[in-house]
């Protein structure tokens, strides 16, 4: 049995989009996802910046389900499979490896801090061993600012030699330019794929030998993060990575998907994309002023509407 | 519609029993709730300590179902009920109401760090709306160390206001006697049921006009603590205080979880209920034999084996 071709690139976690009754909007997700791929973006549905975790398994499913259907391709896809439950991330994962989703992006159990990698060894293991699936690629999901559990290079290591080729990469949203330097050094050379946790890192990732990135911006800046990733041996490829980092930053400055979900209300005149499911808060009159502000300075107009107004 | 009697005393976040094939066994958890009512202990399932966040929503279903048919009376039960998705904490609330249960138990969704009061206030409104029955009372879970994201007093008096009787509680797991000591004075009196978030503030939550305590502890050393409850007037409180504190440190000495569970594995000779789901680890033996030593040396016994036996 033959895998996908490997995930590589310039990935984002797709935000996901809410209608006046609260639950996901299939139609406006499958549409934002087609122009992610038209923008040359794959699609790391139901990661942190997706809201991932606020959605129940069944929406999940439900949305994968509506994806397929509408022929994105499962190449492009990795979705968010891991919660604390390792059932649920079993479903998940094996519904998305029968969907011909590349690969999974897996969480580790977050509500249990310091139980070692003795614990998140087997957790992982039982994951890989339950899905049972010689088509599945998990890739390690690496953000300990969020999740307060992280997966560090010994546990790596140990689940490489474990599971090699089912263990396939990671997402290194550490924020740590020194954890994505050691994890290109000891790992991309065994074919262990690392992208990088946001573009801020994107070129010094690729210099040194990685994937890419997955990146929650790809939602409002896809373009411009595609097109270094395709010419980041080309002269001007720093001057690129500061022009990506100033449009991060802008959005960076507030709740960051509540800043992109402002944005592409305002870039397809659909107010209900501004919609995000509690806990998470919209942004303030305020805040979108201000974001706007920094965003006319820089010059920075999202090629959206006529997209969707074409759909 | 009359709702439950109100829930007070002592429970225990219930330790949830594996079998062999990794399932959660919904007969040994039944007879473990039977004897813990018999020691006068009430059931607070799906808590931390009962591995609630390693459960799938199908799992706890299923296994409340099943104490329902058994006959556990839902006015001694308190379901943990809270996921970081509102849908499946509406789903599983909605379900335990539908029970009978006097109330559930509702950690914050915890995996969004910095949200601030204003998106707490709304994920705790929309479960409450959602599930839309004026039987449910909903007890917060405020278990900082763990879920890294607290419930403060500002936020617990915004949700008294706007859900009057519905909000009905607090486990205060913060490990604060100073906080314990504030939500007493300033909420106790509105009829907000203050529990202490183990027995070592029993006594001092009890002086304080608390309600209880909900306790892991409460699963291996059931008797003592429900003893100082309903004497904690007596002379002896102080004394009685001191016991449960030395027990409890023993517990606490190790992986609380796994040492419980061991416990119950000795006492009843059925060696499954060692097992924990990963990422939790079971007691190497080394700590077994040093857990057996510290509770020969206080003169521990579970006097569980016989009631397991008869069951």
């Amino acid at each position: 049995m033959s895998a996908a071709p490997r995930l590589q690139g310039v990935l984002s976690p797709v935000v996901t989009p809410f209608g006046a009754d609260g639950a996901p909007s299939p139609a406006r997700l499958l549409d934002h996802c087609r122009w992610l791929l038209s923008q040359d973006v794959g699609l790391a549905v139901f990661g942190t910046n997706s809201e991932g975790n606020s959605l129940s398994l069944l929406e999940k499913r439900q949305l994968l389900d509506h994806l397929a259907a509408g022929g994105i391709p499962g190449q492009r896809l990795m979705p968010g499979t891991g919660t604390c439950a390792i059932p649920e991330t079993v479903e998940l994962s094996r519904h998305a490896v029968q969907l011909g989703c590349a690969g999974v992006l897996v969480l580790p159990p977050f509500y249990y801090k310091g139980t070692g990698d003795e614990g998140l060894f087997a957790y992982f293991a039982r994951v890989i061993e339950e899905v049972a699936d010689a088509r599945l690629r998990v890739y390690l999901y690496h953000i300990p600012p969020v999740a307060q559990v992280g997966i560090g290079p010994a546990l790596i290591e140990r689940l490489l030699k474990a599971y090699p080729g089912v263990v396939a990469g990671i997402k290194d949203s550490s924020g740590d330019a020194g954890n994505t330097a050691l994890l290109l050094r000891e790992f991309q050379p065994a074919g262990f794929d690392v992208f990088a946790g946001n573009e801020t890192l994107l070129l010094s990732t690729l210099r040194g030998g990685g994937a890419g990135c997955i990146t929650a911006t790809g939602n409002v800046n896809p373009a411009a993060i595609a097109r270094l990733y395709r010419s980041w041996q080309a002269p001007d490829a720093d001057a690129q990575q500061a022009q990506l980092d100033a449009v991060r930053a802008a959005f960076q400055a507030f709740p960051i998907i509540a800043a992109m979900k402002w944005a592409l209300a305002r870039a397809t005149g659909d107010a209900s994309w501004a919609q995000v499911r509690p806990p998470l808060v919209a942004l303030a009159p305020d805040q979108a002023q201000a974001l706007a502000q920094r965003l006319d300075a820089l010059g920075f107009a999202m090629p959206r509407t006529e997209a969707l107004a074409a759909a």
